[in-house]
């Protein structure tokens, strides 16, 4: 009876933590100044002394934001629908980081920060254990730790041509002759493979992963390429259910144009080694494709002995509603390759054992990931359990896209395309122009947002948004509909 | 009077700590079971079931691990003349990192993490003052940080190659011609530019900075990269000081070859947009040049408006005696750009203002740096000072370049070609065979090293290092020299 009694306790402080938001003293934005308001330009002017900083926001003050809340320097208070680029999964200061922060091993990794390739930690299989591995995508059990997502992207690419090579050759041994040109930049050591992509894909910004970003020009003009082909990302209709067979058709076309481009590529004898691709494009404004195209993507480029590398930079670590962003696609077997970072406080990517370079000193760097974050990363997923924070993203996710849905009805020339799975959401409006105004108005009234591809808002909040959080950025942006 | 006492007293205490070498209960290397122990085998089994380890040298126990000594998992205390590949500037656990590691900064920038393009923090500006800015090089007025060598490497490609175009084309503002071809990998856009790189370098493994990597095959083989042009780095005679005729004249020839290079490339239209080069080439084989050879270089390099890129991932932050090593050089205007990390804790590079991209998102991503290093930098910036690292390092590598020279004298069929700047030193053996047999023979007498280049060893000590350090070293070598 006793034991009784205290499990329904825990069971109803569960109920009531679970509803708790971490949003410490807020409960609401509270915008008092211009944004970026006098100390924000300020601080900027001073940070120009030294620094490239013309795409600062504001300037923050994180020691007084809380949970889904931003705090800046001239005391204003935003609710955050942008989350750092969505890299913040618990909000600021989650009281289980804070904690996680106090343990010893935090300061051991980081004052002592090891070359993981060549000393390996003795708490590091463990660490990897109850982080990374605990979220392994099923059928990929092996794991690279790197430190961002460029590098994760990188590092992915080489272990997919390694692979293709080995493959191409019969062994994974390099020959004589291979060791010999590569260090002149010439085949056969240096191999005419390529990386497909596609068409508004966003994969990073060093140069191999800029290859395969196809989102904006600023990012890319005047820098060097690889001249890889790029196949057309599909351009769906949305609501997708209101648009199934136009949709399908787009699809096939696209498809159609994945199998075509590499054999292109490979009859020319640039040969493709994989193709790499976001569950949902977020940088080039939230595109999405149907759990089919993904299917018949994965045939064509088995066909093919092509690495399928999902990029799950953006979509990984909950946002969805399901941890990685793949799993609603139901595929027949895994990918070859899921690159991660963001969320997931540093980087890395998962593999098929194949996909493991057989000699040393071939994926490799100097510190080849950042284990002390592995330690924070132990207590998100604690947390995300407890609280169960995958139905509430799910929920809340759906609560938000129902609002949006709302703004569309009822202002169809600003908000339309609304779109999003979980929380992971995002509307259109008519131009870039709009975007921008809105985007702006939105912060002035307490929303801090961002804008992807050309003319798109995203939202990323973090895990513990919750249905509340998102009526009140609805209400927000209805707001700033209403000032244009 | 009391004054007196009390100064005199500060006084013997600085002299007494800079004795102290904050090696914790160690005074000798101990090594007691073989290498790897049976512990790290047992560990790094485990560890291969998750993820690649074939080139772990052992399992480290980084708690038990002090000042210049690393322990292993079975008991082992080695000196460590490697450190985590030269990344750990003032050895294992120092007390003045535990401390910083208690200051609410490091916690509120390791959970809030900044997105550090779009939200930078209201401490960003004083925390890059006190850490990063104290070091910057005299006429380097700005600094981008990032997060490893890699990256800073590639993003300082990026900068150079903006600056290129924008000069070429007589304004920062690409036409729309550009913005447009770019999105198809194809020129006017994506410009025809390389960069000029050296036999035997290496900047790096992500792919552009690969490309610029001619140290070890097996680093690139199978991999593509761009065909950017590469001069021979000068092989000289040691010691430089017995060998200057000769050296000069191989030095002019490869300066020659960098006129010759550049004009080639040019003239066929890839536009050589700069040259990156290191200070004394490190994963290369610590392969040194003159400072009239970099003087030599500058000044092609400037004639043909093309940016100086110094990488010093490797060879700054102190260990030459010099807190970045051009400064050894006496150019008579400072280098266009300066790469780092490693040492640094994190990445980034410095520049002059030229080399600042005008517009937003042109140099960008999501983290931009990780803030709560520069906490820990700032202690060991402090430490340096007040310890007088700088010339601590000087005097111990003078004792360890004749120590070495002692027993390239003794044993000169083993040990040859003793060279090195500050600790920064290192030798060769007639063979790769020999040089891996001597390598893990010290190993198992307790020191932890590492090679580089095809036959070479190579001192990357801590800046805490001292001359009896030294000269444990040079005895273990001794007695690992008399095993062969």
């Amino acid at each position: 009876m006793q034991r009784k009694n205290f499990l329904s306790q825990v069971k109803l402080f569960r109920h009531l933590s679970s509803l708790t938001t971490d949003d410490g003293p807020y409960v609401k934005p509270y915008v008092k100044t211009a944004v970026p308001g006098p100390l924000s330009i300020e601080k900027i002017a001073k940070l120009n002394e030294i620094s490239h900083n013309s795409t600062a926001h504001f300037v923050a003050d994180y020691a007084n934001s809380h949970g889904n809340y931003l705090a800046d320097v001239d005391g204003n208070v935003y609710l955050d629908v942008l989350l750092q680029i969505s890299s913040i999964p618990l909000g600021y200061n989650h009281p289980a980081l804070v904690e996680a922060m106090s343990s010893p091993l935090v300061t051991n990794m980081m004052i002592n920060r090891p070359a993981l390739g060549m000393l390996p930690a003795q708490e590091t299989y463990d660490m990897l254990q109850e982080s990374l591995m605990r979220v392994r995508p099923k059928g990929m059990d092996y794991l690279q730790t790197m430190m961002c997502g460029s590098c994760s992207v990188e590092n992915a690419l080489k272990a997919a041509m390694i692979k293709y090579r080995a493959d191409q050759r019969g062994t994974p041994i390099p020959t004589d002759l291979e060791l010999d040109s590569c260090m002149r930049q010439e085949a056969p050591g240096m191999p005419d493979l390529c990386f497909l992509t596609f068409t508004s894909a966003f994969h990073g910004r060093t140069l191999g992963a800029l290859s395969l970003t196809r989102s904006k020009a600023i990012h890319k003009v005047d820098i060097p390429g690889f001249k890889w082909p790029c196949a057309k990302f599909p351009e769906l209709k949305y609501p997708l259910t209101d648009h199934v067979t136009k949709n399908k058709e787009e699809e096939a076309r696209c498809l159609e144009d994945v199998r075509q481009k590499i054999v292109e590529s490979n009859e020319k004898g640039l040969y493709v080694a994989g193709a790499i691709i976001e569950p949902i494009q977020s940088e080039g404004g939230d595109n999405h494709a149907s759990p089919e195209f993904f299917q018949g993507l994965q045939s064509i480029l088995t066909e093919f002995n092509a690495a399928f590398v999902v990029d799950e930079v953006q979509t990984g670590g909950g946002a969805t509603g399901k941890f990685w962003a793949h799993e609603h696609w139901d595929l027949p077997t895994p990918p070859d390759i899921l690159t991660f970072s963001k969320k997931m406080l540093s980087g890395g990517y998962f593999c098929k054992k194949d996909f493991l370079p057989e000699q040393g000193y071939r994926i490799f760097n100097t510190w080849m990931g950042d284990p002390a974050r592995l330690v924070l990363l132990k207590a998100v997923f604690d947390v995300m359990e407890r609280d169960g924070l995958l139905e509430r993203t799910r929920k809340s996710g759906d609560k938000l896209l129902e609002g949006l849905g709302g703004l569309e009805q009822k202002y169809p020339d600003i908000i339309q395309d609304v779109r999003g799975v979980g929380t992971f959401c995002s509307f259109s409006c008519p131009t870039a122009a709009m975007r921008d105004k809105l985007s702006s108005q939105a912060r002035k009234h307490g929303l801090e947002n961002g804008g992807n591809g050309n003319r798109s808002i995203r939202f990323r909040p973090a895990l513990i948004f919750t249905e509340s959080h998102a009526q009140i950025a609805v209400d927000i942006l209805e707001k700033a509909v209403l000032d244009l």
